[in-house]
Order: C-alpha cells, then structure tokens, then sequence
C-alpha cells in the first residue's frame, strides 16, 4: 500500500477502504507518511469529500492511535455530553449535577484547552479548594458513590487527531464536515462513554455559522458515534449571543449555581434540559425524553441537584458553603457597566466579540502557559430582541486591571448592534438529531437547515 | 501576505493575484513556504483549476525563477520546438536541418534526462566526434554561421518547476492542466525563443492519452505563450505507435538521415512538415502556412536539408561521413527478429510496452547516472492497420546483451495486439492550435475534441 496511491485515489473521488484509511492514519502517526502527503489528502477531502463508512474508520483509526479509556469500574452506563464551544456556555455543570441527582453516573474528563474562558475544570476551580487532580481510584470511587466527579484528563487521548489538527490549521484544510467530525467524535470515542450527547452550537459564536451546516455536523457525528456502538444524539442549539448572562469562570459557576436553585436564565435551562433528557433517555432511565425532562425538572424542584452539586465539591476538596452562599466568591476589583449609545432594540451581538473580550479580560487563555483570572467576566443585562434606552447598562465589566476594563470595554461596545425595529429573536434548541430521524423544532428550522440559506442573525 | 489565506482563496475558488502567484512560488523555491503547504495548494488547483491568467503568471513565476537565457547575440527570429514526448521521436533531428536550409536560426539546448531512448544530444552522439559539450560563444557562432548548433543545456532553468514538479510528483498532483502547461512553458519561456511550436503527442504513448486532452493542453500552452509575448503554435500529433519505425539512438539518427534524403516513413515525414511549416511560418519566412511547407519540402528535394546536416555535425566535431554512409554506424552484436504468432493485423501496439523495451535493452536512462548504449534498440516493422501472417517480423530488435534481449523481446511481443479485422487507423497530426484559433484535421476529430471520448486506439 502505497500514500500516493491513496492520495490519488482520493483526488478522482473513489472511495477508500478501511485498510487504506487505517494505513493512513497510522502511517501519519508514527512519522512514517510525510507532512506534505497528509497535507495533500486532506485538501482531497476538503474538496471531493469522504462518506459515512469513511468518516467512521477515520474517526475509528484516529480513537485508537492513543489511549483507549476503561471505563468498566464504573456501575451501570456510561454517558457523556460534549459542546462545539461557544461563550457563556456553563451548561455542563448544570447537567451533570441534574443528572447525577437521577443516580446516573456522570464521569466527567475535562480538558483545559484555549479558549474566551476556562474549560469546565478550570471554571470549577473558582471554588476555592476545589481539586480537579484527583487519582483514577479516587474519581472513578466518587462516581460509584456520589454519581458524579470531574477530572483533569491526562491520557493521551487520540494522538494522531492532535497532529492531523495541527497539520490542517495551517494548510486551510480545517473547513471540512467530514474532518471536523471525526476530529471530535475520535476523542469522544477514545474517553470510553457508552451513551454520547453533542451539543452543537450554531450562530455567530460558533464554529458552524448557519442552521444548515450545524445540522449536518450533528448528524455526521451521530452517524459515526452510531456507527460506532456509541449510542449517540445531537442537539442543535443557539450560540447567536452567549448563552445565559455570565461569561468568564466564578461569574459562570454562580450562575450555574443559582439556576440550580431554580433562578436560570430560559436559554441556559432549556439548553441543559433537552441535552440532559437524552441524557437520561439515552441510557435508558426514562421510556421518552419527555418523561426524563419531568424526571430532571423534578430534581431542580426538590433541591437534589443543587445537593448533588455540593457533594460533589466537598468530595473534591472545595468549600461546599460557596454554594449555599455565591455571595462568599471573591470579586474582581472593578466592575462597571456598559451603557447604551442610543435607544432601540439589542439586533445583534457579535458572540466571538464578547469571547474576546472576556478573554483580553484575563478570564482565558491564548498560550497553554497563561494563568487565568477567575473573578473577571462579563454579565450580559440586554439580549437579542430586548428594548434599551439610551445610557441604560447593555453589560457590566468584572476586571481587575483598569487598562484590560477599558480595552474589554471598547470591544464589547462594537459587539452590540441597536437598531430601531427588534428582529427576529434567535431559538434557543432548533432541533435534535436522535435515532436516525432529525426533528425540528419547526417548520422554519427545517427550511434553514434544507435551503441552506445563511441565517447569522447579525441584523 | 500569508500563504494560508492563498490556499484557502483557491480551496475556496477564488482567483488568485499576480502578487499572491509571485509570492508562494518565490516563496517555496528560496524554502520560505513549506512543502505542507505547497502540496495542499497544488491539490487545490488540481481540483479547482486556474484560469488563464493565473497560469500565465504561475508560468512566469517559475520561468523567473532562474537563469533567464538571452538568445541576443543570434541574429534573427529564434524559434524553438518543444515535443510532450513519445517514443521514435526523432523530428526535432529532421525539422531543425530543413529549418536551418532555409536560412532560419534553430538553436537547440537540450537536457539529458531519464526516459526510453535519449534526448535529441544523446542521439547526436551516436555520430563518432560529435560534441555537444561547445561553448556558448561557439554555439552562438555556429548558429550565426550554419544556423544550426546543438548543444546541452547547462543554465539553471526554472528551478522553481523542478522543485513543484518534484512535490507534484509524490503528492498525486502531476495530472491538472494548468500545472503540467506551466510546467512545460516555464523552461521554454526561460529558453528565450521568439517564437514556440509545440508537439503535443496524443495516445497511448503519450502524457495526454485522449485527443480532448490533447488539445486542452495545446491551447493551455498556446495561451501562456502567447500570454507571454511570444508566438506560440500547438500542434497535436499521433503517439497511439512508436513515431517513423525506429527506436533507440543510432536507429533513430539513422531514420533521421534517411529521412532528410527523402526516404522517410509518412508519420515522421507529416510531423516534421508540420510543425516545421509553423517555425517558417511562425518567424515570418513565409506568408502562410502551405507556402512554409513548400520550402521545406524543396529543403528535402534539392538536398539542402541533408547538406545542413551534415554542416552542423562537422562543425560539432562529428564524422559527415556517417551521414552520407550510414552503414559505418556501429551495430549492436545480436538482430533479431520477433516474429507474429498468428494472421491478422495490427490493431494496437502498446506504445509505452516497446518505450520499455528500449530501456531494456540500455538505450535509456532510468537513473542520471545511466551510460546509453547507443547502437541498441529496435525497428518496428508492422504497424497498427498492416496486414501481417503467422510467423511474419513484428520487429526487430538490436541488443548488445542476450538476457536484455530475451527481456525486450517478451515485453515487445505483448505489446502487439494482432486481430481478424483491421480497425480505425490512428491519424499522423489531428490538428493545430494557431493563432487563437483550432485547426482540426477533420470533423471527427473535432467531435473527439469536444464530446471527451477516450479514444486511446488499443482495440
């Protein structure tokens, strides 16, 4: 078997076989295929594509060039849930405490990872104490016990997804459905989890712009984690501003906290509810996800879990008070608002921007070496579609730096746009890819996602 | 300027700048650009294309990219023919003294390279004395004076094609028009002739396998000519059989000498007329193309041409004896003849087949450092059309070895396709592409042109 042959096989649009797609990809791993060859097929791909059966051994190829997770000390199954990214975005701490309080195992391995915020370990750690480095007896202990822990992740997870990546961030081959889905779904399927649930966020925040391509990047990766054995479902959610108000790590927990107790921004609810339902249903606690979105509102009702998050601090080192009383975190030095320039109706935000913002805030990373801020952030006081007077807040700046405030401040200004008519208000869920059948949420999401036209709510 | 936003520009099918063109191919020869990234844009292009003008620019690029060569100190229109390759090609030989009997400067520079029989300095060399290691300065007198030098190209031409063509080579990117037109017309561009006439060869012998094909590269070629500022023709010509019957270097410089006495087989004679009549043409020796064909043909009847000959290997150090004798010529120590295995007649040889068998027999180069033996080769002796009965010579062959013979001889047998009936003969010159216009031969070959039927003449 020869790289070139592949190459070309690609390049006239045929099909590769498993063996072929297996070759490559070890190949490439162990420094055997050179840079330029792998740089050439995937420009192939990019360009005459790869189908379900290829995407899934690439996918299949790339889970196993590294560690394989075992997952088997853990009772009962396994789910796990992941998102595309975008800004905001708390919803697994909400989640996985839901979820938990159902007695469901929620086994969380995170990374930290670049980004506007911390990941989820790193937002966790706003509570003081809070240990993300606990021992794999430890974690997977926790887990039988309390049903839910989170962990740094330290193995070597999909190795040849790593160095592909790399390779198409700078040959302008990262734009392809069939690439960006087997680079997620490869880590999915390596982390061990038997039930998987995607949140795929769509809009100006996120990595898929419009309602078409956010859908046909949830089915692929439901097509490949099914192909797989994974039982897999994708949520199409709304990342057109960012999700709840709070962006940036202690402001994300507080809110996650609180919407525990029952105070939640709809959008940040809705999200953790429809992901969560199929969380419960996909490992078959529920019979619909209807009766497991009963089964989780019940469990914000009767404070479970709020109390399964508080243990699971405590098992993990942090002060469990923090979360009977959010008024103990520390803040940040300044905070100040963000008035509005004139009067109308917020008609967009640019989410990237807001992301930026927080992150030039300190509240991210750029490099792998930066330390971040977890008091600074930003609340967000108006959303899409509501009305603002002139000088009314559209945002509060939490910083602790005054030249950082004001160069976050100037971005977040020019993320906001006003109009005098309000727009069409983003969804927050447009629909679910689950058991081979895509269901909308309605007709006019189906027609996004067939046209194809680019909806960006950008005004 | 980054070279990441020109391969996403044509990942994308956009149409890159003349400034973005210079940039990546000054770039990637001094090493500046990767070859990751390289190959990635060279797989974009070989699926997205480039237009003309971007290929008129990438041409001049890679011409620029080296030694530029200043044919200055020749008196008058310098023309050049360049031939895509086959195997018998021995017209340059044949054109170049008939060009040069009508007074019209032919300054030849060839390279050595790999390939079935030798380059046009290889053949020459089959003459005892023959020098084509001459100086510049002599070169330019012997031009000045005889009208006709051969000499080898020493320059550094276009550096920056060899370098792609390298990468194009191990990266399945060699089959895409624009690049293989750009490729070919960089050194000529860099060879400094007024005018090119290009041999673009059609058929199983040849890089272009189809008549659509063909002419797509002819008028690729004639475009960046002619983009170039200089009068370029394109004609396509037959290589579904080797050209004239002999292959290897003496048997060819013999076919050639014999040739210019007026006994030539009719494809080689029909190929020189042509291309020779647009050289005439081309540096404006002659009012039409007819009235050039002509003076060639007289160049033939008075001998002229033969004179011319015979001038310019003396004049090189050659023996002319061996011209006006060529029996002199050294023969191989074993001739044998390969006989047919039934009645029939011959509907297709396989051209590439009877090119291997030459190497076989040594009188190619596989490696550089290869030593040619001159007097090896073969003589074909029925070609596609001819009747022939069992037992009847196929070929030839002239060898120096009896394993090589034996080898030669089995690949030449299958490379015979013997039927009951005759089939559709393959035509000498299919047409030309001249003066922004095509000339084709004939109305069916105008629809092969156009409809992209694979016309490959095997049966």
């Amino acid at each position: 078997m020869r790289m070139y042959d592949i190459i070309d096989k690609k390049r006239t649009k045929n099909k590769l076989t498993k063996e072929e797609i297996h070759f490559l990809v070890d190949g490439f791993t162990k420094g055997e295929i050179p840079d330029y060859q792998m740089s050439a097929f995937l420009m192939a791909v990019c360009l005459n594509g790869m189908d379900k059966e290829e995407t899934v051994e690439m996918t299949l190829a790339m889970a196993h060039s590294g560690d394989m997770l075992d997952l088997s000390p853990i009772r009962g199954v396994k789910v796990d849930k992941h998102s595309t990214g975008g800004v905001g975005d708390k919803t697994t701490l909400v989640i996985g405490a839901m979820v938990a309080a159902l007695g469901i195992p929620v086994a969380k391995m995170s990374g930290r990872g670049l980004g506007h915020t911390g990941g989820t370990i790193d937002k966790l750690e706003s509570i003081p104490g809070f240990n993300t480095s606990i021992s794999t007896e430890k974690f997977f202990d926790d887990v039988n016990r309390l049903k839910f822990a989170v962990a740094g992740q330290t193995a070597d997870l999909a190795p040849a997804d790593k160095k592909i990546y790399a390779l198409r961030d700078v040959t302008a081959t990262v734009s392809s459905l069939p690439l960006i889905a087997s680079s997620i779904m490869s880590k999915k399927l390596a982390s061990g989890a038997d039930v998987i649930v995607l949140d795929v966020k769509t809009g100006s925040g996120a990595f898929m712009k419009t309602i078409k391509d956010s859908f046909a990047l949830a089915s692929a990766m439901v097509e490949i984690g099914n192909g797989a054995g994974r039982k897999t479902y994708g949520v199409v959610t709304d990342m057109n501003q960012p999700l709840g108000r709070a962006v940036g790590n202690t402001l994300e927990v507080i809110e996650a906290i609180n919407a525990l107790k029952g105070d939640a921004p709809e959008d940040l609810m809705e999200d953790a509810l429809v992901l969560g339902q199929y969380m419960v249903y996909g490992t078959g606690h529920a019979k619909t996800p209807e009766e497991a979105r009963e089964m989780l509102e019940k469990t914000i009702e009767d404070g479970s879990a709020l109390k399964k998050f508080a243990e699971m601090v405590e098992a993990q080192g942090g002060d469990p008070s923090y979360i009977y009383d959010t008024d103990k975190f520390e803040k940040a030095a300044y905070v100040e608002e963000i008035l509005s320039p004139k009067e109308g109706f917020v008609r967009s935000i640019k989410t990237d921007d807001v992301g930026i913002a927080s992150l030039i805030l300190g509240g991210g990373r750029e490099k792998k070496e930066d330390v971040i801020d977890h008091a600074v952030g930003l609340i967000i006081e108006k959303k899409i579609g509501d009305p603002v007077k002139k000088g009314e807040p559209l945002a509060v700046i939490h910083a602790n730096d005054r030249d950082k405030l004001e160069a976050a401040k100037e971005r977040l200004i020019l993320a906001y746009e006003i109009g005098e008519k309000p727009d069409k208000l983003p969804m927050h869920v447009y629909g679910v890819v689950s058991d081979g059948k895509i269901l909308f949420e309605d007709q006019w999401v189906r027609e996004q996602a067939a046209t194809g036209n680019e909806i960006r709510f950008e005004g």
